[in-house]
C-alpha cells in the first residue's frame, strides 16, 4: 500500500499528473491507487450531479450553500469562518470529495473584477487570516483545502493569458502575502495556480513562484494544481512545480512529458517528484475517516443564517433601524422575493433549501407586510417599469416603513468577465426615487457581489448591505432588520464616491494582454488614505445598534518581538452587541513608500449595555515588514510605529506607540553606491567628510550660488554614485582611492 | 583637411571619444583638427570664464539671460522660440562655443521635480514643437543643438543611478514623442543621453535607446554626446551608441577602450565610428563663418523683454488688471527688488544685466509708487517677519491698488534635488492675507519656476504667473500690469488643487533605485481629466485683457493625410490681442486606453477688436497614432475622431470630426491568440461561429445559469485562447483541428 512514485513506469508517472476526467486524478489499480476526486467551492460544495458532462457546467448535487467570501469576509470572524469550512468538510466527506477547490483569496483591486464575490477583500492581512481560518475548518475533516488562484489574478478579462504587470514590494505585500500566512500556518494540501501570466510569464510555469517562493520560502509541502485550463506549457509546467495538470487535456500533454523525459530533455526526477505529490495527495484523501452519518442540513442550514447575519453590514442608520414587529412595513424590490444570494460560475452551488427575505420579514412581524415588485429583475429597465414604480409607490405610501431590496442583476456579477461600472440598474433608481418621494422612511438593503455607487447615500435613513448571503440569507436580513440579530460585520472593501477615484482606474483590465499594477502597494484604502480622497463608506467601517466606546490602548513587544495591543472597549448603547477592533500600524518617517496606514491586527469583542472588557490584539512581527528590493527579503524596519486602534480606517479612536527593533540590514559598499551611502556607512562617513570639506573649499562665488546651501548641497550628492564622483576632474580623490576606501570600509564594518 | 576617423591611430579615436576637459573635445594636431567648445544653455550661454576651475561650477562669462523654458513654454510661440534660439547661437559664434547644450524637453512628471524650470510642459507635442523650433533657431547659426536629455529623466533625486521605470507606451506616447518630434524635424548636431537607467539599463549604455530607437528609427545623424559624468561603463556604452564621453574622465576609459579593442572584445568598428562622429562634429563646427560683429546686447535684450512679457499667464482677472498708470500703486514683496528670474544649476547665466519689477514699474506708473519688502528672502520666516508683515499692510492701506511678489525661495529650486511639496514659504502665505485685509484690491505676481499650490486663488482679484522670465522679466512684468503688453501666455502645466492629486503621487521619487511611471499615459491633464479632478488652473489656461469667440470648426483631411483644423476667431473685447488656439484629439470606443483628450496641433493669432481671422492649424497624422505594442510601432487607429477646439484644456469651444483611415495592422494567428482574435479574423470566423453554436448546444439548465446571456458568454469566451480551447474535453474540436484552421486562416487571410 505504502507506494512511492519511483514504483510507477513513466507513463504511469506522466499519467498521474494530469487528471482523468472533469474533476478526479488517475487510478493506478495496478498499484492499488484509486482515483480521487476534486470538486468546487469555496462557499459550498459543487460536486458534479451526472457523469456525462464532460464539460464540467451542468448542474450539481444539492449542498448548503453558505455566504460567498465577500459576505463572510465581512464577518472579521475567523472562528465562524473555520466553523462553515468544516461543514463544507463535512459535506464533501459525505460525498467522497478529496478536496474541496477554495479558499480564493486574491486581492481586490479594481471594483470592477467579475469575481470579487469569491474574495475576501482588498486587503492582504484579513483575506490571509480568513483564508487560514477556512483552511483549519475544512481540513480538520480530513478533506484538502486548495488555496486559489495564486497569483495576481485580480481581473476576468482576457483572465487567460493576461501578464498582471507588478513590482516586488507590492506583489509580496499586497498580492502574495495573504498566501504566505495561509500556506505557513495552514499548510493547504493543494494550492491552484491561476491563469494568467506575472511579469510575463504564467503562473502555471513559473519557477519562481511555484518552487522558489512557495516551497523554498513559505515551506509548502503540499501539490501545486492548475487552475483548469491553466495548462500554457506542460513541458514547462512540470519541472517549474506545477503537479497536477487538470482536467484531463486528452493524453496529449502526458505523451509530451514522456517524449521529453525519452529525449532527455525533461528530468525523470522532476516527473517523479510530481507524481510523488499525487499519491502523497491519494494518500492523505485515503486517511480520512468515512463519513459516519448523513449531514445534518437543518444544522448547516442554522449556521449558514448564523454566518449570514453576521456578515450583514450595516453602513447608514439614523435610528430607523431596527423595524418594531408590530410596524406598518411595505417590502419593495424583486430581490426580496427573488434572492440574489451567490455569484455565477465555478461557485455556482446548488442550495439544499432557499430563504427569501420577504417571507422571513413576514414571519417575525406582528401585522401584514405589503409587497410590490418595484421593477423586473432582468436587468436593465423594461416596458413595465413605470407601472412598477407607480405601484410601489403606491404601497410604499400606505406604510410606516418601507424596506427596498435592491442589487445588481445576476447578468452583471460572474466569473469570466468584468463589470463595466458601479451603477446599479437605472430602473432601480428609480424606483428608489419614487418610494423615497412617497415615503422618506425607507430602508435600503443592497445584493450585490462587487461594491456598487449610492448616489442615495445622503436621503436613505438606512442602508444595509446584504452583500450575497447565500442560501440563509433572507432569514438574516429579517433577523437584522428585526434587531434578532444585531449587526456588527464591517466592510473589507472601501466603496467609493466615483470609479474614477478607484487605484486602479485607467490601469484597469489592461490591454494586448498585460495589466500594469501602477498603483503599486497602494491598493483599496491605502490609496484612498494616501491621497485623501473622500469615499462612500471607509474599509472597516460597519454600524451597529449600539455604540461602544474605546479606552486608552497599550502596545507591548512580547517575548518574540510580536506587538500585543490591548484596549479597553465599552458597549455605551441599550442593547446587546459584537465591535470588531481594527489595529492599524505606520512608520512616520520610514525609508520606504508606506500607506498611511495599514491594517495588522484586529480582534472582537461581544458585549452586554454597560459591560466593559480589555480587547487584546496580537500584531505579529512579520505582519510590520516592508519587501526590501535592495536585498530580496522581508526587513523590518526598525522605529517607533503608531498603532492606531480603530472602529474603520477612518474612525481612529487612539493611537498607542512602541518602539519596534528593526532586522539589520547589511548592504556591503560598492562603487554603484551613492555618496549618502557612504556618509551613512559608520566607517567609511567619517573619512568622506573630510573630503567633502575640501571640495566645498574650492567653490567660487558662482558656485555657491549654484550650491545654494549647504543642505542643498548634501541633497544634490547624496545620491552620487562613487564612480561617478571619481571621475570629476578636479575633485581631489582618483577612481583608485574610492575603490580602496569601499574595500577598506567593507573589510572594517 | 577632409580626414576620416580611419586615418587616426587606435588610442587617437579612444582619445576622441572622450573630452580634453570639462567643455572641450580634443584636438588632433598632428591631423590639423582643432578642439571645439560644448557649453550649458539652454535659456542663455554659460560659457565658463576661467580655465582653472576644472569642476565646471565657477562664474560664466555675461550673456543674455532669456525667460527659461518654464517662461518661454508658456508663449506658445515658435516663431519667438526659433528667435530665441538664433540669438542664443549668435552670442555662442560669438564666444566660439560651437555647441549649445539644450534644449531641455524632459516632461514635467511631477510638480516636484528640481529641473522643472528647465523644462517646457507635460505635454510631449508642446515639448517637442517648441524644441524644434528652439534648435532650428539656434542651429540657423552654425551652432549646434544638443537635445536633452534621452530620456526619462523627469527627476533629480537619485537622477544618476535611479531606473525610470516605464511601460513602452507612456515611454513611446509621452516621454520620448517630444524628443522623436526634434530629431526628425530639425537634427541636432549632438543629443545628450541622460544619467539615469530606463527600465533598469542605463540611458548611457543602451543599445536599443542610443541606437534602434535614436538612429534607425527616427534618422538621428549626429552625436551622442553624455550627460557630464553619466558614463557608468564606457566599454558598455561605446557600442551601444554613445559617442562623446564628458567631461575628461581622466584617461582612464580611454585606456579601457584601447585594451578592450586589442583584447578582442571591443570591435575597432565600433569606437571609429564614434571617432568618425566627433569629427564630423568637429567639421560641422569649423564651417560656421567667424562671427562678424560684437553681440547688440541691447537688442537681445529687448529680445528678452519680448520673450518674457509672452511668457506671462494671467491666471486671474477680476477686472482690476492692467493698472490705471495714475492710480496710487504700492508695491509688496521683496522678489521686486530682487528679482527671482532664473534656477539654479548648470544653466545659471550670468545676465548682462537685469531689470527689477520694481523699477520698471516706477518707469511706467505716473505717480509715485510705494513699496514694502514684506519677507526676507532666505525663505521661511525670520524673526522680523510680523514687523515686515505689519509695514507692508500699512503701505497697502495707503494705496488704490497693491501688487504683490510672492514667488518660491532660490533655495528651493535647483538641478540635483526635488521640491517636497507645493507651498510658498509661510511667511509669504501670511503677508498676503495681511496685505488683502488691508487692501482687497491686491494682485499677486508669482516667480516660481515649479507650479506652486494657490490656496488664496479665490481671494486675490487677479493672479499673475510670471514663472522664471530671465533678465528681462521685471520689465516685463511692468508692461502686462500696466497693459503695454496684454498678456497670451496659457499653462503648459496643470496646477493642481493638491499634490495629492498628481498622478506621480505616491510613485515619485520612488526608491532603492527605482521610480515606477504607474500612472503610465495618463500624465499632466491626462490624468485630471481622465479622473476627472478639479485642478486650480488648467493645462492650457491663460486669461487676455481682451475677449475672443470661436466660431464653428472644421477639420479635413489633408492631401498628406494630416488634417487641417480650422476655425473663425473673433476679438470680442476692447483691445488688440492675441489668442492661442488648442486642438485636442480623442477617438471614443479606441481599443486602447486613452486620455480624455489629448494636444495635437495649436497656433495662435492676433486680433484688432472686433477683427475676426480663421485659424488654421495642421494636426500631424503621425501625432495621433498611439505605440501598438503587439507590433511594437505607431499605429493610427482608424475612426471618427473629435477635434476639440479649445481655449484651454478645460475651456472647449466647439467639436469638429473627421474619419481618420487607419494603419493596418496585421497579426496572424496562433495558438495564443484568442476566441475573439478568431472570430474577428475574416476567414476563420465565419467558421468558428459554427463551432460554438455547437457548444452551447450541449450545455443544460445550470450552465445556462452560468453562461447568464449570449453576451456574458461572448465576454466570457472572447480572451480564451485557442491552444487551451481545444484543451478542453467536451469541446467538439481537437487541438490539431485547430492548428490547421489557424494555418488556414493565415493562409488565406
Amino acid at each position: 500500500m505504502d507506494i512511492s512514485a519511483s514504483d510507477l513506469t513513466l507513463t504511469e508517472k506522466a499519467s498521474l499528473t494530469s487528471g482523468a476526467d472533469f474533476w478526479n486524478t488517475k487510478a493506478i489499480e495496478r498499484l492499488g491507487q484509486p482515483s480521487i476526486m476534486l470538486a468546487d467551492g469555496p462557499h459550498g460544495l459543487r460536486k458534479q450531479a451526472g457523469e456525462t458532462d464532460h464539460l464540467g457546467m451542468s448542474g450539481s448535487l444539492p449542498a448548503t450553500c453558505f455566504p460567498p467570501s465577500v459576505g463572510l469576509g465581512s464577518t472579521w470572524d475567523p472562528d465562524l469562518v473555520e466553523q462553515v469550512g468544516a461543514a463544507i468538510g463535512a459535506e464533501a466527506a459525505a460525498e467522497n470529495v478529496a478536496v474541496v477547490l477554495g479558499p480564493g483569496i486574491n486581492i481586490k483591486r479594481s471594483p470592477l473584477c467579475g469575481r470579487n464575490f469569491e474574495y475576501f477583500s482588498e486587503d492582504p492581512l484579513i483575506s490571509g487570516v480568513l483564508g487560514a481560518a477556512w483552511v483549519r475548518g475544512l481540513q480538520s475533516t480530513g478533506t484538502g483545502a486548495s488555496l486559489k488562484h495564486l497569483a495576481a489574478n485580480n481581473q476576468e478579462f482576457d483572465r487567460i493569458r493576461v501578464s498582471s504587470d507588478v513590482d516586488m514590494r507590492p506583489l509580496r505585500e499586497i498580492y502574495l502575502r495573504g498566501f504566505e500566512r495561509v500556506v505557513r500556518d495552514e499548510q493547504p494540501w493543494t494550492v491552484m495556480c491561476s491563469y494568467n501570466r506575472i511579469n510575463g510569464v504564467y503562473a502555471s510555469e513559473d519557477p519562481w513562484l511555484l518552487t522558489r517562493v512557495l516551497r523554498q520560502e513559505w515551506g509548502f509541502e503540499g501539490l501545486v494544481v492548475s487552475d483548469w485550463g491553466a495548462v500554457n506549457d506542460r513541458l514547462a509546467g512540470l519541472p517549474a512545480g506545477l503537479d497536477l495538470e487538470m482536467p484531463f487535456s486528452g493524453g496529449r500533454t502526458d505523451a509530451q512529458l514522456v517524449a521529453a523525459v525519452q529525449a532527455g530533455t525533461l528530468a525523470e526526477e522532476a516527473l517523479e517528484t510530481a507524481a510523488g505529490r499525487v499519491l502523497e495527495l491519494i494518500g492523505k484523501a485515503r486517511q480520512r475517516p468515512p463519513a459516519a452519518v448523513p449531514i445534518d442540513v437543518d444544522a448547516h442550514h442554522a449556521l449558514a443564517r448564523q454566518a449570514a447575519g453576521r456578515s450583514i453590514v450595516l453602513l447608514r442608520n439614523d435610528g430607523i433601524l431596527p423595524l418594531a414587529r408590530h410596524a406598518r412595513i411595505a417590502v419593495i424590490g424583486a430581490f426580496a422575493a427573488h434572492p440574489r444570494y451567490q455569484g455565477a460560475g465555478s461557485s455556482l452551488i446548488n442550495p439544499t433549501r432557499l430563504d427569501k427575505a420577504l417571507e422571513e420579514i413576514r414571519a417575525l412581524a406582528d401585522g401584514e407586510v405589503a409587497y410590490a415588485p418595484g421593477f423586473t429583475l432582468d436587468g436593465e429597465g423594461s416596458g413595465d417599469d413605470a407601472a412598477l414604480r407607480e405601484q410601489a409607490a403606491g404601497v410604499a405610501r400606505e406604510a410606516e416603513v418601507v424596506v427596498v431590496f435592491l442589487g445588481l442583476p445576476a447578468t452583471q456579477e460572474s466569473e469570466g468577465f468584468d463589470r463595466e461600472h458601479l451603477d446599479l440598474p437605472a430602473a432601480q433608481l428609480d424606483l428608489l426615487d419614487a418610494v423615497l418621494e412617497a415615503n422618506p422612511a425607507t430602508v435600503v438593503v443592497l445584493s450585490n457581489g462587487g461594491v456598487v455607487a449610492l448616489p442615495f447615500r445622503d436621503r436613505a435613513p438606512a442602508i444595509v448591505e446584504a452583500s450575497l448571503l447565500g442560501q440563509a440569507g433572507g432569514g438574516a436580513t429579517a433577523d437584522v432588520l428585526f434587531g434578532v440579530v444585531n449587526p456588527s460585520a464591517k466592510l473589507t472593501e472601501t466603496i467609493p464616491l466615483r470609479l474614477e477615484d478607484n487605484p486602479s482606474y485607467g490601469n484597469f483590465p489592461g490591454e494586448f494582454g498585460h495589466v500594469r499594477y501602477g498603483e503599486g502597494i497602494m491598493v483599496g484604502y491605502r490609496w484612498y488614505d494616501g491621497r485623501g480622497l473622500d469615499v462612500a463608506y471607509p474599509f472597516g467601517h460597519g454600524l451597529s445598534y449600539t455604540t461602544f466606546a474605546y479606552g486608552n490602548p497599550s502596545a507591548e513587544l512580547d517575548a518574540d518581538g510580536d506587538i500585543v495591543v490591548s484596549v479597553p472597549v465599552t458597549n455605551t448603547g441599550g442593547v446587546r452587541g459584537r465591535e470588531v477592533v481594527q489595529v492599524y500600524a505606520s512608520l512616520p518617517g520610514s525609508r520606504v513608500e508606506r500607506a498611511p496606514r495599514e491594517l495588522k491586527g484586529f480582534g472582537s469583542v461581544t458585549l452586554e449595555p454597560g459591560q466593559c472588557a480589555d480587547v487584546q490584539i496580537l500584531v505579529r512581527r512579520p505582519d510590520l515588514a516592508y519587501w526590501d528590493i535592495r536585498v530580496d527579503r522581508w526587513v523590518v524596519e526598525g522605529g517607533e510605529y503608531a498603532f492606531d486602534v480603530a472602529a474603520s480606517s477612518r474612525d481612529i479612536r487612539a493611537t498607542a506607540t512602541v518602539a519596534v527593533p528593526g532586522d539589520e540590514v547589511v548592504l556591503p559598499l560598492t562603487m554603484e553606491s551613492s555618496v549618502g551611502d557612504l556618509l551613512a556607512h559608520p566607517v567609511a562617513g567619517p573619512i568622506v567628510q573630510g573630503v567633502f570639506a575640501q571640495v566645498t573649499g574650492t567653490m567660487d562665488a558662482t558656485a555657491a550660488a549654484m550650491m545654494p546651501n549647504g543642505e542643498a548641497l548634501r541633497k544634490m550628492m547624496a545620491s552620487f554614485p562613487l564612480s561617478r564622483l571619481a571621475g570629476f576632474p578636479g575633485l581631489p580623490v582618483t577612481f583608485e582611492q574610492i575603490e580602496q576606501l569601499v574595500a577598506y570600509a567593507n573589510a572594517n564594518a
